[in-house]
């Protein structure tokens, strides 16, 4: 048997107890034959506990030094497994983000991982011993200082890992029991997905599913690593994510894997703007330049009568404001007639690859939300989603009613635990 | 100007509000044209809440996890700091042990300092920063693990970092005003000492002062880095210890310095030891073997008739039961009568290296005692120190008796605060 990664959220290591049930469910993997390379989070509100104490002594607390800060929260978690887990007789010794060889450039905060060089892991392991490795950190290539990876930068840690050491698995731990057909907290009904493929779930990452980031799916699916995401307090079966089903995995796709659905982005309209060329480039140029992501955009046919075109996009509502003044300052160039911003929207995402071959879907999709009485503000489409933005007040009838339209809906109501995965 | 450096305990900088104020008194320096490197500890209380996570998970932490694990506590510390002195308008940057070079062998818990490799300590200073480094941290020279120092490791690295960097002065910046001419918690008209030599610092460090530690110390006079010992609240200049007074420091060493006293140790007399040779070779070997440290050695001649005598000597309480043990295995073959063992004692002294030109100071010293009705129970000297071994009720009483009787005590009581030192 070859060489697992095991990642280990805060939820999963918040406290002593929870320390010493990860540690029995590591030795269970090495006894079962493994090597086991784990990485694990900062203990439950750690995190939060070293932002407080920056916030008191620096409004604005450099890039460099909060990186230092905040790493020492998985120095804690990741010593304190590795001692739990000789406690049980099993060697294991703890390396940091550094010492694993997670090299990555200096953007500190949100730094991306360059190059991975496990050598010292490869060699623990190989001496025998399990590998415990400080998540959501790296160090520099340049300068050597300590960085961190962002949010969901521990899931990444654990997939580049795996990548880099060639392991049969990355299994991602969390409090869930794995990927749902849609948020267990909206759909009673939704169904855990056995299976599902790269492609599908960077849809439902990006379209609002917060069980596995897009950016570990992502490197994931580069690197051909499978993931398996499962729950770190009942032992069950979760989700694998792959390129193609593995043993007895289902093998023919589900035509929809899940609904997803994102509350956190707000709607801006241009209104009025001139149907020429070059318009709308000089807006998004704009947005781009404040640093600004946005996620959908439409535009639809001009007005004959007036030659003049609305251009909507949506983005997260906590960069609204910039956007809008990014804007103001264009509005001389580009001519348009007034600016609207409206935070109370939702997005509703229906992904799966099977929508490329079976034409009914989208038609199916419209007329649940109708039948629900959900209005669709703007309509965006991919190969394999279709996403609407609707009221805010409407999302979870509408998440209900498409989840069940696709007959996705289990036939017993499930008990889930639902919650954050940490960093 | 040249270079400072200045260690910070952690009862500086136990909150958001004394790491502020901290800041605030390393940019203080920097304005005076220093170069600075602060060494700080872990804030106040971190160390034993870490203790008390790791003893949670495991009744006996391994070395390696254990020295990871508390390191954590000297990585918010220090990143805070920087967070802090940046918030003022200063360049800072922090360093772990690791980065500042600080080298040191494979024993983890109370790793030694084998070699100090500043560059980029040099460099961040050079380039104008202030550089704050953790304290009572390094990595092990060949495995590349991180090491802690043991106790008073901060102070230590303080020093260390001082010679490598070849710094003016190594400032150590305490919850007291300096180093005092008796315990202030047990004499009231106790002095601060203004300056004392290394030799004479060495000895009262060894017997029982605890403002600096003897290991500090040692490696201060061996690269000849004069120390200053001041609070980190009053501002007020505190004690220079170094080869020579300095500056507008008294010409004239003091007869006497200082009284140590110390409750911390037990006293173990072999009763009825055969005089021959070879018998206290055998019993101190035992002592050694089973890695106990002792500190005074009293064996009075044999007595005629018997040609027995009494072999005592004191060590930590803590090490009392481990040396009775080792000696109880050695009763048949030094053929000693029995074992007596005594943890209400204390231990007095008198340090000053006038003592060696002075005759009557060792029948001043015997007479204040003698006049409080204190009974000595040992003695042992060295060329610049007299130590006693009493009661441990008689002990306050016999400080004042002979600070009084040496002259040292002050004109009028000060009130002074008094901690320990972190580590």
């Amino acid at each position: 048997m070859g060489l697992v990664v095991q990642k280990y959220g805060g939820s999963s290591v918040a406290d002593a107890e929870g320390i010493k049930r990860v540690a029995k469910r590591i030795v269970e993997a090495k006894k079962n034959g493994h090597q086991v390379v784990v990485v694990v989070s900062a203990m439950g509100d750690t995190t939060d506990e070293l932002i407080d104490l920056a916030e008191q002594v620096s409004p604005m607390p450099a890039g460099r030094e909060f990186d230092m800060l905040l790493t020492a929260g998985e120095r804690i978690s990741m010593a304190l497994l590795a001692m739990a887990i000789k406690n049980l007789g099993h060697a294991a010794q703890s390396f940091t983000g550094s010492q694993a060889g997670v090299i990555t450039d200096a953007v500190h905060g949100k730094a991306r991982i360059i190059d991975v060089t496990p050598g010292r892991i490869q060699q623990s392991v190989d001496s025998g011993n399990i590998a415990i490795v400080a998540g959501f950190q790296g160090v520099s290539q340049d300068s050597k200082d300590i960085t961190t990876l962002g949010r969901g930068g521990s899931d990444t840690t654990a997939v580049a890992l795996a990548a880099a050491l060639n392991a049969e698995v990355c299994e991602i731990y969390t409090d869930v029991d794995g990927v749902f057909t849609a948020d267990p907290r909206v759909v009673k009904k939704a169904r855990k997905i056995d299976w599902i493929s790269f492609e599908d779930m960077l849809e439902l990452a990006a379209s609002g599913s917060k069980v596995l980031l897009h950016r570990c799916v992502e490197y994931a699916r580069r690197y051909n690593i499978p993931i398996h995401v499962r729950s770190s307090f009942s032992g069950l079966r979760g989700t694998w994510v792959s390129n193609e089903p593995q043993g007895d995995q289902p093998m023919e796709h589900a035509i929809i894997s899940g609904v997803a659905h994102d509350t956190s982005e707000a709607k801006v309209t241009v209104v009025g703007v001139p149907d020429k060329p070059g318009e709308a480039a000089t807006i998004f140029r704009a947005i781009s330049d404040a640093e600004i992501n946005i996620d959908m955009i439409v535009q639809n046919v001009s007005a004959a009568s007036t030659g003049l075109t609305d251009i909507s996009f949506t983005l997260p509502k906590a960069e609204g404001r910039k956007a809008i003044e990014a804007l103001e300052k264009t509005k001389a160039r580009v001519g348009f007639d007034s600016l609207r911003y409206d935070d109370q929207i939702a997005k509703i995402s229906l992904v799966g690859a099977g929508m490329k071959t079976n034409p009914g879907v989208t038609a199916t999709f419209f007329e649940a939300l109708s039948n629900a009485g959900v209005n669709i503000e703007l309509i965006s489409t991919s190969e394999i989603r279709i996403s609407v933005v609707t009221r805010a007040d409407d999302v979870n009838e509408a998440v209900r009613a498409v989840h069940s339209a696709f007959g996705l809906d289990s036939e017993s109501d499930e008990a889930v635990v639902y919650g954050g995965t940490g960093r």
